[in-house]
This record gives structure tokens, C-alpha cells and sequence, in this order.
């Protein structure tokens, strides 16, 4: 085993996972079967040893991927919603279940961590929304459901980006949603409900919050306010709205960010002609009015879709040459970040969101959530590519919550029947009682056929699938990556990032 | 952070652990905030760092974790169906939300790995069963579902246990199940259909694998055979059946077992009276004719059972004083194995399984499965506290495969009729879209409520909740233990656990 293996596995990995995926079917190939540790399977699963993932004993290059430094440098890739569940999925589906994810599933150390939230009495909330999550890695605090940037009484917390900021790092924050949205916005928001996107929600949901009675002002003006050197997503419509207190009283938010010198960018081709971002002219890059569109569409899950032959995804045709994929933006992040004159001296820190797979798995669809995986995989390998060159950049990748979906045995009518004569039943009552929420079954890149089950609703116009409770997989490389290993809280990577950043707290 | 953070933590947490449960309902303690790596969290989870189970950076303690030696003793605790959320909502309910397994979560190095089994065309199948499962650590092969110890085309694969045995190494396999059920069954079985637990299903199900028929025998029939030195579970009932052929033909598998000189044990009592077990006196604990009565027993998931008051669990009036404990099964056959002249000079193999975390999260019954979680991680401490003193010993705990339980939002009467209205539908309707499968809500060791969600079934009478698909947690103390860290396959277990006890595989 090479002392390098992870270097080795990634170069390897990176060259394959990079080729373009012919539609959004059919990317199984296999990684070389090099010295490399963890790795795609090769060749017939069917023998023995033929699903191995590890070549030899990782004794020697667990302790090679620990890193005792600080970084100067820290990526947090965040997955929305994508617990273990959905990067199975995913994977089996794009990759095979022998398959194997080039940046995801390349990083070196991993464990798992805890999400809840608090309720506002300080007992937990078994589920976290993506606010109170969000809080808690970006302010190492906990609140409750809806509150950014603030603790269960209401009290402003310190987010990383802010202390980057104040000490001098570069900042950036990457999502596919809208920037207001939470785990974008708890980056640079202290506000009692996350929906509170303009003074115009802030007015009326958020009053304490609003510049007009004292408060910090909506999403966006805090935004505009904290002056990230980088921020880019979808969320132009609030930027319409005016301002009813503060310095910009009475101009729009638009405005407003151009008066604070904000380069704002609302196409790919924009995004590329930008050469430079920093406090004297932060990037605002503005892909959508709303959520950027999704990188696939299939059929969403429906009621007894399980019988239903199976599907595939296909390229989203709703998204424009101009919509730039999460891993360019991510590329054009670090490459702008690590290129400024901050950057070099002190460093940076940036946040990517892949946000969609949360919402298409509210949604119960299984193609748009595989395909935001697919693409958050991207990112992250962008992330690791970067940061194997540079030798001095934390990457961790992890999700804020899990969600609903889940890989379920295929079941034919013949099962169905089967069922029904056991059980001395009508298979039309059957029908009723086996996958009572929403499924759609697949072929996969393994050209198999796979059952997805999002069975907490059976109607998402009326009740959208919701989160769920479990710990999750939290995965990195680089200086003090060893944090993520064995069990820890989302909230300690707020200290795991500060300390490696060597921020200081106060 | 000292040098043996993991090993003080242990005892720290053990100490905490150990207390007696009251009743089953408030083991909320919380470990000591000493010098611990992974941890509960201490006091008020609402104030900034309240929540971290870190205290400060990892990067020494985890290479100190890592151990290339060889390893004289493997210890493999399987908990059945415990995937994360499963581990999390157990967690919950019995320690609290930022509460601590003084076993499972103590383990310093940990990973994911994926579960899927085959068809018998090779290509996969998503969701595995235990068997395929099983066949996959204990052999280094995958097959289909149903099949134990033998590859898709029927081929027969060593097992672990039996490549120890014909070394010299010392043995045991220990669950709470049917000792012929699948996951103790995959250590000793190659057989086409897990269910040919005795000659008659044999012959009626398995006839080529049947005695009388030039096959192997049945899964017990195989067992005595096989001749582990310690094998401990239920499943007596079985050996009441007669054999068809071979060199006990004529005789019920009870005799056969005592000519093959096994100690059959059936009580608590009986086992701590035995003080050897090797080829000569193997022992044979029988302590349940089926399944050995669970821990723990509540209400079970209903239909809207998320808007029935809160439950706790009791403790299950149906077993006995003179039913062993799991982790009272795994202390003494550690004690057996590792005190045996064959241990003490080779070392041994020992398999733990808690298998009905598995069968009650298919029957939807929150406590039989949360109860089964909580006696597997005392099996685990048990495991961890032997390997700590002695130094030389691999303990690696995970699981087979993931379960539908799901935690999901607690959602009121006044929720629904907030939908209700939003959508403009009778509230009715509206109880009939939101959680359609089975759920039930638990107050937890913090007093607050979680709901828990299986939404795979409305009717566990007619159709089980089923396994699902998603990649697992893996985690390891001891030598070798680093292989457990980043993304493996499950069949890598076999491979990692026959390098570390430097078995021969041909």
C-alpha cells in the first residue's frame, strides 16, 4: 500500500468521475483497481472478495490522512437533507452499488454526528430543520426550529463567517437555493424565523427584527450588511423589495448592494468574466429569481408506483446553459478566494450547498434529489482537488439532516398475490397496506431495478415529506479532519473549524 | 488531551453505563466531562459549545486509535437491522438526544459500508436480507437473498469460523435469535434457503443440501457438525427433529448433539455453572425454543399512532430471571474462549448478535426494538471492556443491514388542522395523507416526545415493515480497527477480520 493512497485514489477516481455523464444514466464505471483505499469495485461481484472496496490493511494510511496543523483554509461542503439514505441512492443509481462517488466517498476520515434542535423550553427537538441545524455549525450553538443565528431566548450568536470576516479571511457562501434561504443565511443572519427574506416578510412575521424598530433587518440586508467577499445562488426577487429603515432607506435592495459595491452576476457567462472578489467588490452572483432549477427530472414518486415500470432520469430541460453548475460555482469560489490578496495572506472560508436535495425529497422525487447528489459530489470533488494541491485546506462534507426516502425491497403483484393468499386477503386490500406513501422504482447504472419509498405522506401538495431524526455521516480531509472520526454533534464543527482556522471566538 | 483519551473515556462511560436501568424509562445520566474524546454532552445543551461531544482536536487521539498489529482476538457484534436511525432513536429514548452509548459510541474508529446482496444473475439487489448479508462478512462473498454460505451459482465459501476452527483458534457465536437464524447460522451453513433450519425442512425445502441426499444437512445439522466451541441463542426446539441420513440418521438432533459431546445448557444458572468449552465439551446454550424473549415491551406503532399520548417502555414481564442477558452471554464466553487452552495459545473468533432490534422494527414496536439496541451496547461495553485490558483484541460493532423505523416531526391535531385548512381539506382527509404507515410517539430520557415512523406497512399481520437499502455505520477498537474508517463493503469485514487473526483464507 502506497503511503499516498488517498492522494493516489483520488487522482484516479477524480478522472473518472469527471467525464461527462452520458444523459444522467449510465456513469458506471469503475475506478482503477490501483493502490488505492477506499475504490469502486472492480470487475464480478459475484466472486469472492470480488465487492471489496479496500485493497490491504489501512493501518498505515488512516494515521497518513491525519493532520495536525491548522488549516489556512477551510471548505464545508453541505448535502441538504442527504443522510446515508439518499447517498446510497444516489450512488446505486449513478454509480452502481459496487460504485463509488469521486469526492464523497474519497474522503479519508468519516464518522457520524448528531442534529437535533432544541425546542424554545431547551428540551430537544428530535428534528432538526435546516435552520436550527445550520446554527449550530455556523455559531456552535443550538436553537430552535426557524431561528438563525440566534439561541433559544432570542440572543445573537457569532457565526464563522463573521469572525472570518472581522479577522481578516476571505468568505464565501454557495448554494443552489436562495441565498436567503437557511443554510446559506445562517452564515450571516441573526433572526427569530428564517422566512423573514425582505422587509417586507420582516415587517410583518419578523417586526423585531426590522431596521425600522432597531432590529438587525430581513435575510437580505444582513446579507448585504456582513459583506461575504463571494455569495452566489438563486434569490434575486427579494432584491426588489425597498428598504423601510437603515442607511438605504427607501432604495431597493438591488440598490443598495450596488452601493455597497456588490458585483452583481446573473449568468454563467458573467460568472466566468469575473476576476476578482473582495471587500472592495464582493461577488453577488444571482442565478434565479427563486431556487436555482435542478440538474435532472424524472417521475416523481406516487402512490403504488412501486408496480409501475421501472424509470430513468433525464437531464432537467428547464435549465439553461446559463445556470452554472454547483461545481463551477464552487471552482470559481476557490479559485477567486485563494487568488485574493486576503486569501493569500490569511486565508478563507467557504460554504457550498447543494441545497435541492433536500427539496425534491420533500417533493418525493426521486431523479431531482439524485441529481443534486450527483452534482454536490461534483463540488466536493472540486473541493478535494483544490485542497490536494494546496496541502494547507480542511474539507469536510456532511448534510444537515436526513430526510425521507428510503431503499426498499422491489415487490411485483405475483409478491402482491403471494401476500394476499397468505393472508387470506383481496389483493386489492393488499394494495392498501404494503408502501402506503409515495414510491417509484428505477433502473439503476447497474441496469437493475431499485425501489424508492418516501412513506411519510401520501399527498405532497398537501403535506410535503419531512425530515428525519438520524445521525448522520460526516466525512473530511486535510489539517484536523480527525474531528469527524467516531461520534460528535454538528455543533462541534463550529470548534473544529474556528480552532483550525485559528479564529478567535470573542 | 491525554494520550489515552479513548481508554479513559471507556472507563468513565462503563461506570455511567452499568447503573442499573430504572425500570427502562430514565438512564439519562450523563458520562463524566472529563478528558474524553467522543462523549455525552454535560449540562445545558442550549448554551453555546453545550452540545459538543468533543473537547477539543482529535488529531492525536485518533492515530493513538490506530493499531497495524495483528490481533489475537476478533470480536464481531452485529446488531440485526440497527442501521443509524435505529442507533439514534434508541440513543434518544434511553440516554437522551446529547446522551451517550457507553459501547457503541465509545468506539474511536468508524465508517460506512454498503449492505446490498445479489441476484442470482449477478447484478445487485438493493436491500439485502440477513442471510446474503451475513454470507458476505463471514465468507467474502456475496450472494442472493435466502442463500447462507454459498456464492450465486451454489458453491460453497469457508467461513471465518470455520477457517478459526481448522486453525486452532477458538470459537463462539452467540444471538439472541434461533441460533439456526440467519446471522448466526452464516458462521457454520452453506445452504441454498435459510429457512432448512432441521432435516424435515430439508427434505421438504432444501433437498439437495439434505444429509440423505449427499448434501451438507440442515442449518442445525451443519451447526454440530461445524462444532463451534460456545454457540448460544434459542432454537431448541429444533433439535427435537430426527435426522434422515449421515452418521446420526435415526437419532433427534438433541442426542447427536450429547454424543458430540456438547454441554447443552438451557438456564442462566446452568451457563455460569460451566467452566470450559472447547472441541471437547463445546458449549451449546438453548435457552428459548425460538426466539429469546426481548428486553423491553410497549405499545406498538399504529395507524396514527402519532397522535396518541406519548408511551414509555417496561420491561418485558416474559423473560425470566433465568434468560441470560446478551451482554451476560458475551462476558462468559469471553471468559471461556479467552481463558480455553486454544485461546490463551491462538486466540479466538467470538460473533455477538442482538437480532431483535430486527424482528421488532419489523412488527413496528418502538420499545422491543429500541430494548434490543440497549442490551446490544452492553454487549458491546462488555466486548470493550475485555479488549481494553487485554490489548490484543479486534472489536468491531455494526450491523447487517438497515430498518424502516424512521424519527419523524411530532405533529398535533392543531397541525393537521393548520394543513387542513391551507389546502382547503376536511381534516379527515388530511389524517389520512400525513404518516399513512404505522407510528407511535415515546416520551424520552430527556421528557420530551419523539414520534416514530414505520411507513413500509399499515399492517404488520399481513406484511412485515421491510430492511432497507441504506449504507451503514461501521465502527472498531483495537488492532486492524482503522480498516473500518471510510467507505468499505461489508464483504471487507471478512477480509479485515482474517488479516487481523492471520488466518489462512485457502
Amino acid at each position: 500500500m502506497s503511503k499516498n493512497a488517498y492522494v493516489k485514489a483520488a487522482v484516479v477516481i477524480s478522472a473518472v468521475a469527471m467525464l461527462p455523464l452520458a444523459g444522467c444514466s449510465s456513469n458506471a464505471e469503475k475506478a482503477s483497481n490501483g493502490d488505492t483505499v477506499t475504490r469502486a469495485t472492480t470487475g464480478d461481484l459475484a466472486v469472492n472478495g470480488g465487492a471489496r472496496r479496500f485493497d490491504g490493511d489501512q493501518s498505515g494510511a488512516v494515521p497518513e490522512a491525519v493532520n495536525a496543523s491548522s488549516a489556512k483554509n477551510v471548505i464545508l461542503l453541505i448535502g441538504d437533507g442527504m443522510g446515508d439514505s439518499e447517498i446510497t441512492l444516489a450512488r446505486n443509481y449513478a454509480h452502481g452499488a459496487g460504485g463509488f462517488f469521486g469526492g464523497l466517498d474519497a474522503l479519508p476520515l468519516t464518522g457520524q454526528y448528531t442534529t437535533y434542535a432544541l425546542q424554545k423550553n431547551g428540551k430537544p427537538n428530535y428534528v432538526t430543520d435546516s435552520a436550527a441545524s445550520a446554527t449550530a455549525w455556523s455559531t456552535g450553538t443550538k436553537t430552535y426550529n426557524g431561528a438563525l443565528g440566534i439561541d433559544i431566548k432570542g440572543a445573537a450568536q457569532k457565526t464563522i463567517l463573521e469572525l472570518a470576516v472581522a479577522q481578516g479571511l476571505a468568505t464565501g457562501d454557495v448554494t443552489t437555493s436562495e441565498i436567503q434561504d437557511a443554510t446559506p443565511a445562517s452564515l450571516f443572519s441573526h433572526i427569530t424565523e428564517r422566512d423573514c427574506y425582505g422587509p417586507k416578510e420582516t415587517a410583518e412575521d419578523c417586526a423585531t427584527d426590522a431596521l425600522e424598530n432597531g432590529g438587525p433587518g430581513s435575510v437580505t440586508e444582513q446579507l448585504l450588511a456582513a459583506h461575504p467577499d463571494i455569495t452566489m445562488g438563486g434569490g434575486a426577487e427579494t432584491f426588489a423589495q425597498t428598504a423601510n429603515g437603515g442607511d438605504y432607506k427607501g432604495k431597493s435592495l438591488e440598490v443598495q448592494a450596488k452601493e455597497r459595491n456588490f458585483q452583481i452576476v446573473r449568468t454563467a457567462s458573467e460568472l466566468d468574466a469575473i476576476s476578482k472578489a473582495d471587500q472592495d467588490a464582493p461577488v453577488l452572483g444571482l442565478f434565479a429569481d427563486g431556487n436555482m432549477p435542478v440538474s435532472w427530472t424524472g417521475p416523481a414518486a406516487v402512490r403504488q408506483g412501486y408496480l409501475q415500470p421501472a424509470a430513468k432520469c433525464a437531464d432537467n430541460p428547464e435549465r439553461g446553459s446559463e445556470v452554472p453548475e454547483l461545481a463551477a460555482m464552487t471552482k470559481k469560489s476557490i479559485e477567486l478566494l485563494s487568488g485574493s490578496d486576503k486569501g493569500k495572506d490569511k486565508g478563507f472560508f467557504l460554504q457550498v450547498e447543494s441545497a435541492s436535495i433536500d427539496k425534491r425529497d420533500h417533493a418525493a422525487d426521486p431523479c431531482g434529489q439524485i441529481g443534486e447528489t450527483v452534482a454536490f459530489d461534483e463540488a466536493v470533488q472540486a473541493a478535494l482537488e483544490f485542497a490536494k494541491k494546496d496541502g494547507n485546506t480542511l474539507v469536510i462534507a456532511t448534510a444537515d439532516h436526513a430526510h425521507t426516502s428510503q431503499i426498499v425491497e422491489n415487490v411485483t403483484e405475483e409478491d402482491l398475490q403471494g401476500v394476499a393468499e397468505d393472508a387470506k386477503l383481496p389483493v386489492e386490500r393488499v394494495r392498501d397496506i404494503v408502501y402506503p406513501g409515495l414510491t417509484r422504482k428505477l433502473t439503476t447504472a447497474d441496469d437493475a431495478e431499485m425501489t424508492v419509498n418516501y412513506g411519510s405522506s401520501t399527498d405532497v401538495e398537501v403535506q410535503d415529506q419531512p425530515h428525519t431524526g438520524t445521525q448522520l455521516r460526516v466525512a473530511a480531509f486535510g489539517p484536523r479532519a480527525a474531528n469527524v472520526v467516531a461520534l460528535t454533534d454538528q455543533s462541534d464543527l463550529f470548534f473544529t473549524m474556528t480552532d483550525a482556522l485559528g479564529l478567535s471566538r470573542s
